[in-house]
């Protein structure tokens, strides 16, 4: 990974190979916005047929360019492609934006003429956004770079966005630009056939200029390298990222709309690894930014309401509390101070209501007294603004105030943004971030406190078992793949957990009936018997499972009848049949180029009819599992509940720890399931279980 | 109630009392808005102290003023409102609006003033709107009546709206406002003391410019009047409300805000029995109403995409399935007509992505052909505009089509509105709802089809049976309540259980140790034991309950230790011990002028941890019974699980709506608990049950 991606997103002076005199193509919108933005170097227009192109001098080709260039956008057709990039090699261009599409998404042709491009730019150290995209914007003054094809020229400011899919960037782009938000770099880069959502995100890390950053990916080239990355990344800042494709209808359409892989579940949980502030509605998403963007970030979950009017303070308190947010009392030292300073029909508490007829020194004076509490971690304010206040005088304490608390301020501005003009300036040059609705102030203000708790979470350890005996299961899983078997036996799946040191109960496999009986009395009675084949995966279908089996007896005449339904190739796997406690599922499922998602459940009506598990994906750590397993809706269960026990939860996380490791060492198990494991008292064993390669 | 508000809504002259020179001051700010707005009637400030206000001629008392006066403003200080009030009945002012704060809201002194003006207007026959409150707006050009002190002026259009708190209303009015959606009437009533919120949802719902009316109340006067009144008009056109106070913080916030009873589940309950379309976003609701003033009703969930850009239609999608929208796959026959008619590089399924560059021929065939398909039942369209397409004429084939289909159009339209102003220009004039967000678009279709929902639902039956003996019940409640008990003992629980013929193990109630024995053997063994007494409300925790006894001795020595422990005066309520099968509870909750809340859902964890279980207000019909039972998440275990045969469904819905029979006949029941029933085979009986006063 290279992330100086200076010569894309600073470039001295660009070329368009294709540019166009006919208005409206793109070939001329992209010299259009570079001359309206005032791109600082020069731009150099390459068409063969034409000497100038709105007023600018063009060229036969990039090689009659008389200056060095930085980046070049192509804009013609894909079987022109390769040699035009050939030509930019000669030339000593350093990065190129391939905005033609027709590649890759197109089919193997469009895939043949991509790879030889690409070939061609590497060969001479060239950088390639696209193709199938929009390209790049830098709002820098210095720089001042649209090298792009869409219409919103952005302000300068601290947001960057990186976007694979074009239609989505503009959408982000245009919302920040109505609600009068900067921003900062903007990237799309739509095939992303060489320079990475990864690489680009890096790079907004390491940009001062940028304090928030936005995502919209539906595919990754390479996963754990984007989790390694956004991790440094959103320690310093924080990446706030749409999940595209969370319902299976949406992951096929993104399928299809870009060519990659979409993984819907995964890349949520890939966010989540990363550190990524993740949300499902873009609005949301833009809100938070403009919040993260201007505000310090709270140090807990605990608000202070300041509100001129009623309605909307209950609304805002329905939001905060729904989000988990906590909205603790005023102190009587507060509120004695605030009986003398505020107007006799203002409400004394929190929610303070200052009432619609404050002015200034009602503003002020509530400020002062609550960023004071130290039980509030951020003010949340709900500001209308009465024809008969002085709401500019308003507007400047609540700038002041939220300059000097250390604490983030959140407002929902309530007003007719033309007729109270001056007021909405002195808000908006403070950087108090504004929100129309009491519910999208409350979900912003909530976005700084799901920051927070991103960045002050322990990493937590992944443990490393040194007791494990990785060499059975090597050999184990050798045999299984060198007979090109899927499925395991039962007595190679409980060898693989017994060399992971899971709890598994007492077992033997024998291979006649008449060694049965004896192999149960060895374990002990009751006893479960099941036809162990490499056949047979749904066993109880044709009676192959047959548990509480009491004595020798039973057991040997159980296995009889196995044989004579099954026939004589059939071996029997005796196990210590285990009485009934609590159920549990944890199970691990490989995921291309992402590791194992590792999945927690009580099993039973919890995961089939409730769906109520938790997933993470490998490594997982101490801190990890402690949360798959608190995070459940029933959690509650396995602390206990009507008088019960509840369930050992350090040995849970052990066994969600080694089948993490499990998994990172052998990557060929596509899919374990313990289903069930059953916690008795102190236990946690495993009753019966699944391994798929 | 009476409805005809035309007084205050379509008043032909209005009165000032309270107007003043002061720029900024209520008395100012309302003579201002309704000049600005052009008031199509006189306006008369009343102000001894001056001779002209904004130019127009002031009057010392109403009294004084030559015309007839339909309505009164009242601004001055709540001492001088009675009076004022007075002098109203005498001019023979028809309707009053009482701006001033500081009444019932404040306390008893201002609860006497309220109560006194009340009284006086009652007398002349006048209607109050108020106090506390903003007013009214009506936007119909023929009356043109700004009777508020707000700042935004609605353009004329189709929505309607109610909000007992100005603030929100506000924010309503602005939003629309700010979207350029055209609003028709406007009030905000504040305290309520005399106009309702129902009477003017009534009022709006037969004013045949309203198409969809919006409604904010934080409490309601008298919500079963309420609930008869809406389902009258959400049958004809649909109400939206937000939901306030639906968190225990947010309901406080609202009690103290407008001095009333904050129901915070039950005006959720109330909203959906009332067939009102409920929100917890306002953005939600104003976007909705929107849709649902603007486009056809659909005739079902099924959804058709069309879309000129990958990402958003990927959002859009995500959005649609998590609202349960479902979105069928073309025919093959329109596909064909298709693929003759798209740019090659479309799409054709369902999202139909006409790509980027498609121009107005492209949509006009993707509209013609989408429309016709049967099964899609509305449809919803990306539209982004390319700098390189005649979007303009695009635009205009969007019109034509959803002028001509009979089914919705939504539309997620990303663009610049000022540099594509002629297309929003079109749009906008087209009727088209056109929404910044794919995920809000897709919302706002989703309202039109739960408004659909609402429309065809069928009301159902609320069951009378005529087999239940009232009298018993009637017999049970007056002793207990001529002794001022709350509780009601196991005997009588069980009394008025069997009276309504509701399905309880048998029982006997015996006074002493030594007829215990035989009143068990008569039941049959197992038995449960419990001490009944009027003292005793948590039995167990004083060794009172005892459960599974198997014979005579153990019988006649359990009484023993309970009268031991607990006394002389104990009694023993024996019954029959239930084998224990899927646990159930079905409760009813009294709220004050509502009637009784049923509740049902699985018992136990479902309860206790999952919080699963669903809510009605009486009385409740079949249908409701029904939807309670099939709307708990773990439904699927009612249908039977794991080969379980599942719980009698039919008998289930005949208990609850005999509960709600019961309730409605008794309001004296204050709570009342079946919990747990036992559903074992095809029976359903009650094994534990509680009432209290």
């Amino acid at each position: 990974m290279n992330d100086n991606l200076d010569s894309l997103f600073k470039p001295k002076s660009v070329a368009l190979i294709g540019a166009s005199s006919k208005e409206l193509s793109i070939g001329n919108v992209i010299i259009k916005n570079l001359l309206h933005y005032q791109f600082r170097g020069p731009v150099y227009p390459i068409n063969p047929k034409v000497d100038e192109i709105r007023g600018l001098k063009a060229y036969p080709s990039i090689l009659d360019v008389p200056g060095e260039i930085d980046l070049a956008h192509i804009v013609i057709p894909p079987p022109f492609v390769p040699a035009e990039v050939e030509n930019c090699g000669k030339k000593g261009v350093r990065a190129i934006i391939v905005n033609t599409a027709g590649f890759k998404e197109m089919g193997t042709e469009g895939q043949a003429l991509e790879e030889d491009f690409l070939a061609r730019a590497k060969k001479y150290g060239i950088r390639v956004v696209g193709p199938n995209c929009q390209g790049i914007i830098n709002s820098d003054p210095a720089v001042n770079a649209y090298c792009n094809f869409t219409f919103t020229y952005p302000v300068p400011g601290h947001i960057s966005v990186v976007a694979q899919s074009g239609g989505v960037g503009a959408v982000i782009m245009q919302a920040f630009y109505d609600m009068g938000i900067g921003q900062r770099m903007y990237a799309s880069n739509g095939n992303g056939s060489d320079v990475s959502i990864t690489e680009i995100l890096s790079y907004y890390g390491k940009d001062d200029g940028t304090r928030a950053i936005v995502l919209y990916a539906e595919s990754l080239q390479n996963p754990q390298e984007f989790i390694t990355i956004s991790r440094g990344v959103t320690a310093r800042k924080p990446v706030l990222a749409i999940t595209a494709g969370r319902t299976e209808k949406g992951a096929e359409a993104s399928r299809s709309h870009i060519g990659g892989m979409a993984g819907s579940i995964s890349m949520d949980l890939i966010y989540k690894k990363a550190g990524i502030l993740t949300f499902s509605s873009q609005e949301d998403l833009c809100h938070a930014a403009v919040a993260l963007s201007s505000q310090p970030i709270p140090r807990g979950n605990k608000v202070g309401i300041i509100t001129n009017t009623g309605g909307p303070s209950v609304i805002a308190i329905d939001e905060l509390v729904s989000c988990g947010l906590e909205i603790p009392p005023l102190s009587e030292e507060a509120a004695e101070v605030l009986n003398g300073t505020m107007l006799e029909s203002a409400s004394i508490r929190n929610p303070l209501d200052v009432v619609a007829t404050a002015g200034p020194p009602h503003f002020k004076s509530a400020f002062e007294v609550m960023l004071k509490e130290p039980q509030y971690d951020s003010i949340y304010l709900n500001f209308v603004t009465p024809p008969f206040v002085d709401c500019e005088n308003v507007a400047r304490e609540i700038v002041t105030a939220a300059k000097s608390g250390g604490k983030p301020v959140v407002c929902n501005y309530m007003t007719d943004k033309e007729k109270w003009g001056g007021t909405s300036r002195i808000l908006k040059e403070g950087e108090i971030p504004c929100f129309d609705f009491a519910e999208t102030a409350a979900r912003a203000l909530h976005s700084l406190v799901r920051y927070h708790e991103i960045r002050s979470a322990k990493p937590g350890l992944v443990k490393t078992f040194s007791d494990v005996d990785k060499e059975t299961v090597h050999t184990i899983l050798l045999n299984a793949l060198s007979q090109k078997r899927e499925v395991l036996t039962a007595a190679e799946v409980y060898g693989i957990l017994e060399a992971y040191r899971l709890p598994v109960a007492l077992w033997k496999v024998v291979q006649h009936v008449n060694e049965v009986a004896e192999a149960a009395t060895g374990i002990g009675f009751p006893v479960v018997i099941k036809a162990d084949s490499e056949e047979i995966i749904h066993k109880s279908d044709v009676g192959g499972v047959v548990i509480n089996i009491q004595d020798a007896d039973e057991a040997t005449r159980i296995a009889d009848t196995m044989r004579k339904k099954l026939g004589d190739g059939v071996h029997f796997f005796v196990q210590k049949f285990l009485p009934k406690g609590q159920e549990l599922i944890i199970g691990a499922k490989a995921v291309e180029s992402v590791g194992h998602v590792i999945m927690f459940g009580l099993g039973g009506i919890f995961v089939e009819i409730l769906k109520d598990v938790s997933f993470t994906i490998t490594p997982v750590s101490d801190t990890e599992a402690i949360s798959m397993i608190s995070s459940i809706k029933a959690a509650p269960l396995i602390d206990g509940y009507r008088g019960g026990k509840g369930i050992n939860k350090k040995k849970a996380i052990e066994i969600i720890q080694r089948i993490s490791m499990l998994g990172t060492d052998f990557p060929a198990i596509k899919e374990l399931d313990l289903n069930p494991l059953f916690a008795t008292g102190d236990e946690i064993c495993v009753a019966d279980a699944r391994i798929i390669l």
